[in-house]
């Protein structure tokens, strides 16, 4: 069985990469790219149909998923048509404040809505296995992380660092905020048990590294997320895609539905 | 709440670790060391019996968690009589063959034994985690591993690396023995599917380091084990020791009830 | 001061990214791209000529550097041009055979021309920098590398695995066919003095990592290189080219001559 | 050809490492053994002179190498013996100051003296070898670095990190203080060019782990060393000790004159 999709923003870096992957893969099926007005050339593929209005594409391309790496507001006017149209939708947009996530979750009652700002599989397996980690480590175990990006990245610790370091600092029943450390450096004295170490590496053009260390008696773990390229937030949304494409409506679904 | 130890082989190498763990630990209350006889000086703490004859101890140390990493046949023995005594034990001694870990079960009726061949707290969480998080990645995520020891070790790969393997290939669906592939060497083609790579390192005087990658789409997992020294395993037993003091008779406890 | 550039196959994969890489970088100015006959559309740039005539073009841009990344007959016939017309060339083709490198170096004797099958920098400094190593460690030291790329590669261990443990070999003063170990599978032993274990990891998309260890007592370092990307190549051909601006014909140069 | 040894604090935590190294390396000859005065008891091998008395000891070993690793003055004091007998000596005592480090040079005109606060062979031979590294690679990569140690540790960064990366800095031609960044934390902008972020982790027993990353383009270069064991210091100055019996008089060696 075939997933039929629709890619927004299809000439874009994201999009470009979404298409590429949904031609490559068997079990995909491209019916449908959008653009914006005067920016429709150069996508030919058979049975797929390159249009500037999603309004009048949905209709043609019945259950089709809609895969939507754009702006928060382009995304919740996408979201509204879709629910109009029952097309249901992969969201991987960044940057929705609480009164668009809300909306978001209101269009889900009316068609399978799927939102994560970190589409990748690897980042979200662990978020659901760290904590499970963490408890059966026990309290023996100091846990520390190191993110790398490349030098453009202007703020630290990333948005990821912090969201595992959370992860792991509630599965030990910590507030994390209590127990952060982002910082060391001159006489910072014996480290204390509470304490979660987040520290920052800056350099080239990485595309995100991120270790969690647990150092125990004579031993230590050390989990590593390397995302190689953007595919693999491409490569995520197509398989949420899949995923999605089986389920109800009802709810706004996210990677920790799914992994 | 303190636990009560008894040590045996006390001045063998990982008996002085155990020594000096249990001595350091405020939970853990040192109560008798096991020698052989001739070998009995050179212990002395406050409220440590040292003797070289297990029997006539235990009867002064009702409830005391016995450790012992000595060998197959003295670790039965030392079984019966805790099973007679009712003293609990924790067994570290590798290389039993399947009747000697059935007798152990036998005995474990009467008083609750623990036997882990690898006491490694951190080993035997991975072995815990690793199905979850392999079902979580999915099948299209390559699952390799490289273990490092040092260079005395003769056998390869090592027990550890065989055993974690073996959970991510049925935790995939698959028999390890059809997917191994433990050498690579000149024009091997593309890499098939159902395959699991271990890679050997050997150098120097490491302990033992273990990792499994899982390659995906555009990102990777790494998941690291490293062993600093023997005081690992000593610690794993200790916990374990303080655990089992809270079981109850009726099953050879493992690592895995623990974690 | 600015080099001007040529760049062959400019519409190909590593011709884009050489394209891109040029625009981008303010000591470099693109003044013409090839491609072949009937291919010539779609690259407009600035001063740049698009032709499918080397021979035409190269008058029009005297002094210019031509960076090529084609196949080797294509690199020969434009390296008899280049030489023709005082070109420099930076050629990154791979699998030229003897004959063909002699000829090459015919060429160099009346043009600067720049050869390297792996234009990585930091793989080529690692190859100049592990000799040192090695003598400085001493003869205690155990050598081992693990490398890891996609699944598709076919062979095993990578040409740079094999040239940097080649090089780690001769500076021990051994010749590495002597004491390369590339599997290890079973009752090993324990490790020889003589050798040096290289072995291989295969999965997902990774473009290639090389990591380099050596054990010592107590202590190990590891040296690790990571492609994150081709465009480590393409950037590492643009350096040459400015290097090879500045020097003389009758040598073929190497990216050994450069680091 | 065996090389003689004397060691000093020869029952103390470091003193029994030596005494081990030395018994177990054939090149080695375990000539003698100092503790202080009513500690002299214990230590016995044939041909070995355990005293509490290195000045009646001297002159009955001629040429032996004394190792010390005890504390500022006992080292002067010690110095001052071995000149006076003529007796080469490894120093491996931390935390002396200037006048002391100068009154080493001075005895050292009469008998070869080595003195390293540090007597990793890997972590020296890496402070010979990165300044190359630094230079072959060029101004395009960012420089970084991350060291870990064991809870205990009360300093940040520790004292190699900062030797590598004030060696890395000055291989650049900056001044380290001009470019160091040990703490980065929330909106830090993007990354200058003229910085090195040397970033700080903290847990469990660590023995002392240093990365240096080199980021370019689309490629980078981790060179990790780990200390596994105090061994590594031990096995560090029985190295020094073996080199310093060929030396002359005239200087205070150093192991950058070594590896």
């Amino acid at each position: 069985m075939t997933t039929d999709i629709v890619i927004l923003g299809a000439k874009g870096r994201m999009g470009k990469t979404l298409v590429n992957l949904t031609l490559a893969d068997a079990e995909l099926n491209l019916v449908g790219a959008c653009e914006r007005e005067g920016n429709t050339g150069g996508i030919e593929h058979e049975g797929c149909i390159m249009t500037d209005c999603l309004e009048e594409l949905l209709p043609q391309v019945p259950g089709a998923v809609i895969i939507d790496f754009t702006a928060p507001e382009a995304s919740l006017a996408m979201a509204q048509i879709a629910a109009k149209n029952g097309n249901p939708a992969v969201i991987g947009t960044t940057g929705l404040n609480s009164t668009q996530q809300a909306d978001l979750e209101v269009f889900a009652r009316e068609v399978p809505l799927f939102w994560a700002p970190n589409m990748s599989v690897g980042v979200n397996t662990l978020l659901k296995i760290l904590p499970m980690l963490v408890k059966a480590l026990g309290p023996d175990y100091d846990m520390e992380m190191v993110e790398t990006h490349h030098k453009m990245k202007k703020d630290s610790p990333s948005g990821t660092a912090l969201k595992l370091a959370q992860c792991m600092a509630e599965a030990r029943g910590w507030e994390y905020d209590d127990v952060k450390k982002h910082c060391r450096d001159g006489i910072i004295g014996e480290r204390p048990k509470n304490e979660i170490g987040v520290q920052t590496l800056r350099g080239g053009d990485v595309v995100g590294d991120h270790t969690a260390f647990f150092f125990g008696p004579g031993e230590r773990i050390e989990i590593t997320h390397r995302a190689h390229s953007r595919e693999t937030f491409a490569s995520g949304a197509l398989r949420a895609a899949k995923w999605l494409a089986k389920q109800k409506n009802g709810k706004l679904y996210s990677m920790a539905d799914m992994v």
